[in-house]
């Protein structure tokens, strides 16, 4: 798609939330809404702060994640303003803006100071945003009826959203693909991040998430936070879970590579990765995505089977006993959008047997998800099973070959169809 | 320094500190000081949180800048006891805590949770850290007047902390050499953090400051903060303003580099250069430290007239008419420490000609500064006065050269000593 037909689309995009938002407002009883574009805190007791990452709302209209002390008044039939913070300030630079067709549908307005001006005409209105930057606007702060609305604007993706995270997927591809060349070329962690950030054009503080990076062992905790700066002297294996944001929107992809020679490894992936692509297979309309859930817990008792580390049990029981939850605790992925985990995917708790699960709904078209089965050797999980009364099942000697490379995770985004699915991940990838 | 005598170092300034907060105890009437570590915040309305970096007290005591959820108890007399946040996560990595000598000063406890188990025996005691993670723990909580005093055992460095200052130091230079190189070279803004990085081991994540890091125009906005992925058709100039963090300590230095052919603006970087080396020279025990900022004022003045960007006009008229500020708005420098705008700096206000000025006491032993002279062509500051009634006295064209290098920070770290000072930069520099 080209970005003039990316532009259009977004124009496409506002008429939409107009309209999404205006029925969110009317069902609550406002005539308006106020939405703070925050700012981000500085660190406790001192004078630094940490990079900005824009509230919801406020990105899911204007796709800026880094105008602070900004503001959008939504109201029914008239142009939505937007106060864009603007200071005359030769400490800091203030965000770029450049000319783009969206603007022609929204009132902007700069603003050299942090409050914004004295609003009218704006009858029962509604404010959301961080309280830490709310100060005494007029209006009701926060309503948890209205933020649950509006949450619910953000479920089904316009095609622009989806443009855009497919974009997020193509930039954070090309990263997957540096830093698998990193590892096969001996580099660190902090290497491999190092390459990630080059070849995607994008620094550690814009990323959506923590990048994890995880070599050998580290590979089997879930969100591994550090990079080490050495390499260890033999690199068996290499997890990345990165992604990019493109005009607000993220993409959240993981890969995980066996160095050569890791053959049972290496099989154990490939095992996941048809695992992975028959779930992403099931994404569709209708289709209840705690389902796509349990199907992993199946799938990944049969790759423990046919991968020799379970013997003399069957699928089921695998799933009964817990064995695979000790493999696969997290859940098989949630909901992504202007923010990685997205909103409003819990709207009923998760049920007993997938505590961890981000999502219970039912797939609806429109909606982006991840589609992120894993397989790890995981001490404090495993190591209990291990000693339990199915101790006599697992293959020790396999599972501790397998426990110097940590685990696999292998995650997609995949958005749902009319009638089915697409993968913005491997409709790019090798 | 050797690491052992860096490690031996660090047991004397445990001990010095055991002094210093029972004297600080002691003045203000309580028996016993619970220091919380704190923790980073998570994004507004979202799941995803921020890299942590200490509580200021917290490290002075254990230089552990990523423990969030710990305890640190300091009693007359007594073992400090130091709560360690560790929990059986199989989310997340524990902080790496390898043994090493100070240990033996402290009462180490793992605990798996983030509340701090019943305390016994601390009589009156006070609470310090961020609310937020406090909970209901008894005692005062941010009582002022101690925190004032708890502030002022920082101000003077012990041996150790200088000594993890220089390491700091040294890690930033090799980052610096490499930048230029980078910016030499022809990268983006982006590239040469990438390179920064990459000679310094430091992810952008755990530097003690946002790395400022500007190209031609870029180098005139003082806390420039973003980093262009493209290059400019041209690269004249670049300033960087970068540190590393050491054991929890940090370096501060900037400095600018001319494009090869920018003679002119090469020529200003050496004199501004040789300005900052004599206002190093000048730090001294019983030197205010406003009145290096003053003679900063009088050395850009005759740097003004030397590079013939102003005629007509004496020194003293260009620093009592304001052209100076113009050129140079902000402070000379400030405390460095556990933060790199350390605290206890302004216990008096910064004076009229100099609001900007963080640090306004006299120079003692111990204390660590950083000596940051600038030249700026800044339009918001330059363009009245260059429209004002001195306007004949400005030499157009060779502003206008300048303007498209933006402008020049000249930065090092340096020591007061019992009898002058030691500059932690330029001992490795070339």
């Amino acid at each position: 798609m080209s970005d003039s037909e990316l532009l259009a689309l977004q124009v496409d995009h506002i008429r939409t939330l107009q309209h999404r938002y205006e029925e969110a407002l009317a069902s609550q009883g406002y005539d308006s809404l106020l939405i703070s574009s925050g700012a981000a805190p500085m660190r406790y007791a001192d004078d630094q702060g940490w990079v900005f990452h824009g509230y919801g709302p406020f990105v899911h209209w204007t796709g800026l994640v880094d105008q602070e002390f900004s503001w959008l008044l939504i109201r029914p039939d008239q142009k939505p303003v937007l106060w864009l913070f603007q200071p005359v300030d030769f400490w800091h630079a203030n965000p770029e803006f450049p000319e783009e067709p969206w603007h022609q549908l929204v009132d902007i307005r700069f603003i050299p100071q942090r409050e914004i001006p004295a609003i009218d005409e704006a009858g029962k209105m509604a404010v959301i945003g961080d309280p830490a930057y709310l100060g005494d606007v007029a209006g009701e702060h926060n309503p948890s009826a209205l933020l649950e609305a509006v949450e619910e604007t953000r479920v089904r993706k316009t095609p622009y959203e989806i443009a855009c995270m497919a974009r997020a997927n193509a930039l954070a591809v090309k990263g997957h693909r540096a830093a698998r060349d990193a590892f096969l070329a001996g580099e660190s962690e902090f290497g491999i991040s190092l390459a990630y950030q080059q070849a995607t054009g994008q620094r550690e503080a814009e990323s959506p998430y923590h990048s994890i990076i995880g070599l050998n062992e580290h590979a089997g905790t879930l969100h591994y936070q550090y990079y080490d700066v050495d390499a260890p002297s033999s690199s068996r294996s290499l997890l990345i879970d990165a992604g990019v944001r493109f005009r607000g929107y993220s993409s959240d992809i993981t890969r995980t590579t066996a160095a050569p020679g890791e053959n049972r490894f290496a099989a154990l992936i490939h095992g996941l990765d048809q695992l992975q692509k028959r779930l992403c297979e099931m994404v569709a309309p209708g289709v209840a995505y705690v389902d796509i859930h349990r199907k992993t817990h199946e799938g990944i008792a049969a790759l423990l089977i046919a991968a020799g580390i379970v013997q003399g049990l069957d699928e089921q029981t695998l799933v009964s006993e817990g064995v695979t939850r000790a493999f696969f605790p997290h859940g098989i992925g949630h909901f992504l959008g202007v923010q990685v985990h997205d909103v409003a995917g819990k709207r009923t708790p998760s049920p007993d047997d997938a505590p961890f699960l981000r999502l219970t709904r039912t797939l609806e078209p429109g909606m982006v998800v991840t589609i992120e089965p894993g397989l790890y050797i995981i001490p404090s999980l495993l190591d209990p099973v291990l000693e339990g009364p199915l101790a006599n099942h697992f293959n020790r000697p396999v599972i501790e070959e397998l426990r110097g490379c940590g685990g696999i995770r292998i995650e997609d985004n995949v958005v749902v169809t009319e009638d089915g699915h697409r993968n913005l991940t491997r409709e790019l990838a090798a």
